[in-house]
């Protein structure tokens, strides 16, 4: 491995047009006549190496994933979701969650959660050192049939164990509700469906509820009415916006989401992970380009662009293709280059 | 040419997960707590076959341009800018400038400007059937003299002319303001410059000012500022967004000025035009993304998305390279491809 090198490596910057400049930070936003007041600072959920990497077709070594995660620890995120627990038979992608999980040098201050579809795979991931958790269901009933095989009332049901065995063992489970505004079955989903699942999550002890536009197809307006659904039934400080960039609306549902008081964002470094349902197009929405929003904003991330922009360079040379991000190709076209994989080959 | 038979292809679509079905339209913005009234309807300029084509570094076959400019009218486009009556030596891509202009079948109700910077420009224009130009200047002192080789000062004052020539030719002449929020060169650009240029292009008789986020380095904080300082001095009917979205905020920009009033945008084609400030990144944003945004918030533009795509999926072939739109991209990878370059080799 020439991690260490790599990882070292800055890219070049070029003032007076320095390409990491933050653009004009937002010392107020009063002139905004309609703001609502921004937060000091949010949350970013990192969730490339698993809701990303899933996606990959071809298998991602080991040590690669174990670099991703240390790599955008040390770029400044807090909380990194490594892999999944479930099945290697469903998503082989993810067979070696244990080894990854294991392996990783973890970092003060940084928490490492990974996806626990059931008990089983609860038991799997805190022998392998697991300290937060995550479950996941459907708004959208057809989906979660055909995605984990249950009706959402089902899923609910299976969920309690999972989430018992967690209470008792004082490790934190996440909710992650997909299909909240659209379905690629349904169509359109009511923002008093996705109010109720995560409602019922939470209600079942889930920490924190991640609202996801799976297809990507939601936008401002539906976005808005989604959150404002569900932060009637649950508080908003425990609501997260799980975006696709899918049909580029993304910054625009994070930015409308901000307005309304969401202070956690998931995200993908070089927006990692297509859209299963629309092969060839983007997925999740990347981190570089919501921290690029962010510091524009005024509102604090805790994240080196600079360092996230050199991992994301690196993960997408070793996935053979340039970032997803907007934000990454920009900032590489002008500071000059990317950086080769260093992982094994 | 094949364009008659390319042009009447359409897309398979899939019901019930119709990829070109509205995601849900806003029948009522009531619930989003904040927001302004949104229009029934916004104007959008088309500049991919002059901004977007201006960037290519490989001769486009003066057919294929004349057929984009068709398709576009044909798509909804109700203001399509052709090309630009540049010298040949600044810009050898807008050469056959007035061969272009003159071959164009216009469809009724449909207006085809072109750039003009000078009398000689503008003369030609008119020779070649030019009902409506437009000039550009820049609201950053080093882009102006970088780009059009003089001072602001020496560029409205070269205006002058053209503005007078127009006038008395009954010709509206459009004013592009360049580097509203932030310039190559001097980094962040002050509103009260951009609001001064905007006013000042106004006060010479341009009928609408066109505010352009020329490095796509605005974010919604710093263009919601600039919208206000112009509207204190331009009426916000009389003000254009022309965001480029190379940093991927373009969609949530134009968002953040809707919300202010604003009712005209600018955009481009399957994303045509990259930044000659960040050679492989993206340039304008792309028709299809607002398209796609307008139609979520209800706001009707007049285009048909479906014969849209079809024409980024074709000038994209014809460029050898997937359209930039991201909704292009999910709407072609859902409904079956694209469509081939029915242009002369």
């Amino acid at each position: 491995m020439k991690g260490g090198t790599a990882r070292s490596r800055k890219l070049a910057l070029r003032p007076p047009s320095d390409p990491y400049a933050v653009p004009e930070q937002s010392s107020s936003t009063a002139s905004v006549k309609d703001a609502h007041a921004l937060p000091k600072s949010i949350k970013l959920v990192e969730v490339g190496p698993r809701d990303g990497l899933q996606n990959e077709a071809g298998q991602v070594p080991t040590a690669v994933k174990v670099e991703l995660v240390e790599r955008l620890a040390e770029a400044g995120l807090r909380t990194v979701e490594v892999t999944s627990f479930v099945s290697a038979r469903w998503v082989p992608q993810m067979a070696d969650h244990a080894e990854v999980l294991r392996a990783i040098r973890r970092k003060d201050g940084v928490a490492y959660p990974v996806l626990t579809p059931n008990l089983q795979g609860l038991e799997a991931a805190v022998a392998a050192g697991a300290k937060e958790v995550a479950i996941f269901g459907a708004a959208s009933e057809t989906f979660s049939r055909r995605n984990i095989n249950c009706s959402i009332e089902e899923s609910l049901a299976r969920f309690v164990p999972v989430l018992r065995a967690a209470e008792a063992l004082g490790i934190p489970v996440r909710g992650y509700a997909s299909c909240v505004v659209d379905c690629p079955f349904e169509g359109h989903i009511q923002p008093e469906a996705a109010a109720d699942l995560a409602r019922r999550l939470f209600d079942l002890g889930c920490c924190e509820i991640s609202l996801g536009d799976t297809t990507g197809r939601g936008h401002p307006a539906s976005i808005a009415r989604m959150v404002e659904a569900c932060a009637r039934v649950v508080p908003m400080d425990r609501l997260a916006g799980h975006y696709h960039d899918t049909y580029g609306m993304a910054v625009a549902n994070i930015h409308a989401s901000l307005r309304l008081g969401m202070r956690v964002f998931d995200s993908s470094v070089a927006g990692l992970g297509g859209c299963p349902y629309a092969p060839g197009a983007t997925g999740n929405v990347a981190t570089e380009d919501v921290v690029w929003l962010m510091r524009g904003l005024g509102v604090e991330t805790g994240v080196d662009l600079e360092a996230l922009v050199s991992v994301s360079a690196w993960i997408s040379a070793c996935l053979g293709r340039p970032p997803a991000s907007r934000v990454a190709r920009a900032l590489l076209a002008k500071g000059g280059g990317g950086e080769a994989c260093a992982g094994p080959a």
